[in-house]
């Protein structure tokens, strides 16, 4: 097959997407961020999001395994080593990137399917790296909707991406403030949990197999108060240790999977 | 009071400082380590570490904190802005920082009082950042011991201090091959419950009210086939995403208070 080629990283296509790369408001300007590496682009077909091209550096990916990921899909560039090492983190790994249409994540959107959802709450989560393990956590449970309240960075920043595993596809992701998000639960009779180390209440202790939202903040200042007075109960993880402060990945995915296990993993 | 002074970076005293900090090789030699900051510290002291020297900066830490985090301790040094930020992460917040002496982290030396203890075994783990979590997780949960299996990295890299937030010195922890420990395990009688993404018993099915280790792997690997033959059970968190796979430090965080919950946070 014939490719377009572009070799240069002064061409302004590749500029452009540089800018997709670095700046979250050029992503939000123009809709579109770019995805690194087979697994994630992947998964970012099956989420159904669109796919604008695809670049690839034919010494790290071969033309086979590039048809295998993309099928008939047409508008793929081929590109030289200098332009893939500017826009690929994994600069000596992949040899495949997508320029992806942003989804947009508003809670009107949001389908529920089951009588009894199972949501995680995050409070504006601040590093890409905790988003991300959420993320996974959050796939492996197979939870049905994830919502970021007040988000404090753009879901497609790179590191999220990453650091999700391309988990950030596969799951419904809305985003809105804190106030919108109370309404939408109430709305909907969904039980509100909030981990707050304030908390009285241990968390295994409530019963999480009704219509189930668990609430998490940052470490650094946990919930507000908005949610802890909108909480149906707020819980606490016993903390037995010296330090009063557990990582938020972990905190969620003990919550998380406490109650799938009272759900029979069902 | 007055202290001894130090200012330039080219002193031989804070070129050795230098290396512990950048060194694994340098920290071995020497049994020394470097400590960065005033909760770590006072954690550390309560974790009955030596600490040799003190260094702080006085534009960010007064002589009063100095002292009600140190009372007569009297080996410090003040050192100048350049030397302080040669020598520390976040350097231009904690403004303290300890020579410390290396604990030797032997298996023949562990203590274990409870009769039913809860011990987290984590083979191999190579990522600081997720040795940190594990560490405060199994801080959190106030476990017994902590035994890493093969080390991949020596245990004062300043990236395991910082995200450990300071567990690093508020549990037991053991270092030893994977033969050794499963050795001490056995010997103990204590239930070896092994996380394993081949394995078909949930974890949630087990007991894990009698002498219990967790052990869990890397999440490239998994754990090898040594610790698999010798478990009491594999066991496996179900996972129903598109992902298999779990950061490991979430992972862990889900066994110990799982186990936690089965022993009624006791």
């Amino acid at each position: 097959m014939a490719f377009k080629v572009i070799s240069s990283t002064q061409n302004t296509y590749i500029k452009e997407l540089t800018l997709l790369k670095e700046k979250s408001r050029a992503r939000k300007k123009s809709g579109q961020f770019l995805i690194e590496g087979a697994r994630e682009i992947s998964l970012a077909l099956k989420g159904r999001y669109k796919i604008e091209a695809i670049l690839f550096y034919p010494e790290l990916l071969s033309e086979e395994t590039l048809k295998e990921l993309i099928g008939d899909f047409n508008n793929c560039i081929e590109v030289s080593k200098d332009v893939y090492q500017k826009l690929a983190h994994r600069d000596t790994t992949e040899g495949v990137l997508a320029v992806a249409k942003n989804k947009v994540h508003a809670l009107k959107s949001v389908s529920i399917e089951s009588d009894t959802p199972l949501i995680l709450v995050a409070e504006a989560p601040e590093k890409p790296g905790n988003i991300g393990a959420l993320l996974r956590t959050a796939d492996a449970a197979n939870v049905d909707l994830i919502i970021i309240a007040n988000p404090k960075t753009d879901l497609y920043n790179p590191n999220i991406i990453r650091s999700s595993v391309g988990c950030i596809f596969t799951r419904q992701i809305a985003m809105g403030s804190t106030t919108e998000i109370i309404s939408f639960l109430k709305a909907k009779n969904i039980n509100i949990y909030c981990a707050a180390l304030q908390a009285s209440v241990n968390y295994h202790t409530q019963d999480f197999t009704k219509p189930t939202a668990l609430v998490v903040g940052t470490e650094a200042t946990g919930l507000s108060q908005e949610w802890r007075d909108a909480a149906t109960e707020n819980i606490i993880i016993p903390m037995q240790g010296e330090i009063d402060s557990m990582n938020v990945s972990v905190a969620a995915g003990i919550l998380i999977f406490e109650a799938k296990r009272q759900r029979n993993f069902k």
